[in-house]
């Protein structure tokens, strides 16, 4: 599927599978909307996906790796050998994300990339769609492998330089105002992170009304991937639960290409990281959780899956007033 | 075990165990402190129990249910019958409580009250101390049964009317500030609640500095179950996750006799019963969740006990940086 295609696919939810379950949701035995969010949950569930009473999805944490070749420019705390070597431990399965997708009965999917981006653009025009398409191609694959959730995730170097550059560019937010400290860097260290970025954006000037340029420009490949999966889950009527900050990132880009993506996104938390407000305020998403992360790689995430399946079991495993003999309201 | 033996059994926290759990924490593949809520959730773990690497506890929600009287001044949305109608519901498995508790492998154990408050006090001071009781021996039987985590609920129509006042009365905030809408009922009910409330407050004159008089005044049989269930769980160093408002107000009374419980309560969630709001302030506790929750029943923190497994995985099976042959921080 080409990324044109996908971008077509994409369709509004649908309204009828909302009041299905929002009508369901109401004859259980609790008062009225006293589950809140798990409600919410589950009734936005049944509209994405079009599955009146959902079995419990199986979920997998696609986590997309890539190099940052800004990084010389002395933005992270950690070197950029630590990117390969993340993806080593996550493929010996002990990382945060393994231990966490392992707790909610996720799987993990690692993509690493390869490219840098200094000085120079990041990456070529061509490049960027050939990332984005490998992110719809792995969306579709899971699916077609019987996913019915997929979470995102990202390891990187140096992502939060780009991922704020991004932030900066598409929210129209001041640098400073979406620059964090990302590993833990000090205040020097955060300082010359602005200043790279503010002159990174000067230099190659991103356009803010074409986001495969903004990828091109100040993007990562894992970016760009995140951002194909969001495409391409949303295409086949799959919900995507969003990380960190990154795959917030990633998400303005897929919602900058079409806006009926962020439908289907469920933010799993609010990131310490500070670009990570002005991304969900921008993509209009309010954050299940509040837990003061700043791993990514989809740790956050999975404890939104966790919040999925306990929304979706409320559903369809609760019993009605009916059923249980329990008296309605009288007042 | 009586009242006095477990308030005397309580102990300040481990210093050395949550330091030597920092210390391990530090040490794995992440950020320092990335994973924020989670790893002070693991360290106050270790804290508490003692255990420097603990294995996953198995975990139970202790539902204590009652009636209460003063459902006959028109407080709540429900007939009183539905408390009785909703522990069968419990027993049948097919309630919130249930179908979360078993979203996060816990079990559930149902203790059904009794007695009834209306005009004249809740319960005789020996009634009080023996609820209570009840609580210390539950909490003893679900550790000598191997539970190592516990979580509380509730069920009773018209019990957010003696939390609320309860909650009046150690908080020292006003009824109106601390009364909500329960299960739901529209501005008349609100008012008349209010009303019922400070009248009783007017009459009763329930005494603050003793919380036992709290309860005989304008308590509940389950909330006296679960204050005693806490001061329980305290003396045999096991953590409580605390529900919502309801469980919240008995745990100000078991603060209120042993003030180092405090330090065993993990507040799984903020309710939208705004009264809750007062009552965490005072506990001085920070909730994990906000998902707009207000059932009750210990669903609230059967979501709280899948963050503190979550928690307890991070710590004892994610890779530390020597094992993964990962580089530290260069900055």
């Amino acid at each position: 599927m080409t990324l044109q295609d996908a971008i077509a696919a994409v369709r509004p939810l649908d309204q009828d599978g909302l009041a299905l379950a929002k009508r369901r949701l109401d004859r259980l035995t609790k008062p009225l909307g006293s589950l809140g969010r798990l409600e919410e949950l589950a009734a936005r569930y049944v509209a994405i996906t079009g599955e009146e009473r959902p079995p419990i999805p199986r979920a997998a944490i696609v986590t997309f790796a890539a190099d940052h070749g800004v990084t010389d420019e002395g933005v992270s705390a950690y070197p950029r050998a630590v990117t390969a070597q993340m993806v080593l431990n996550f493929l010996k399965g002990g990382a945060g994300v393994n231990v966490l997708a392992a707790h909610v009965g996720a799987e993990v999917r690692v993509v690493p990339g390869t490219r840098n981006w200094a000085r120079e653009p990041a990456m070529t025009r061509e490049e960027a769609v050939r990332a984005l398409e490998i992110g719809v191609t792995l969306a579709r694959e899971a699916v077609h492998d019987g996913i019915g959730l997929l979470g995102t995730g990202d390891m990187g170097i140096g992502n939060t330089t780009a991922s704020a550059a991004i932030t900066a560019v598409l929210t129209g937010q001041p640098v400073a105002v979406v620059t964090g400290r990302g590993t833990g860097v000090d205040d020097a260290g955060l300082a010359r992170k602005v200043a790279v970025i503010e002159q990174a954006l000067r230099t190659h000037r991103p356009d803010p009304t074409d986001p495969i340029d903004v990828l091109v420009k100040v993007g990562g490949f894992e970016i760009a991937g995140i951002a194909g999966l969001i495409l391409g889950a949303a295409a086949c009527r799959r919900p995507v639960m969003l990380d960190g900050f990154i795959t917030g990132a990633a998400a303005l880009i897929a919602a900058g290409l079409q806006s009926l993506c962020r439908e289907y996104l469920i933010a799993s938390h609010l990131s310490v990281e500070r670009g990570h407000q002005a991304v969900l305020k921008k993509l209009e998403l309010r954050p299940l959780l509040d837990l003061d992360l700043r791993l990514g790689e989809g740790t956050g995430a999975c404890l939104g899956i966790g919040l999925v399946h306990a929304a979706i079991k409320v559903l369809t495993q609760m019993a009605t007033f009916d059923e249980a003999g329990v008296s309605e309201r009288t007042l």
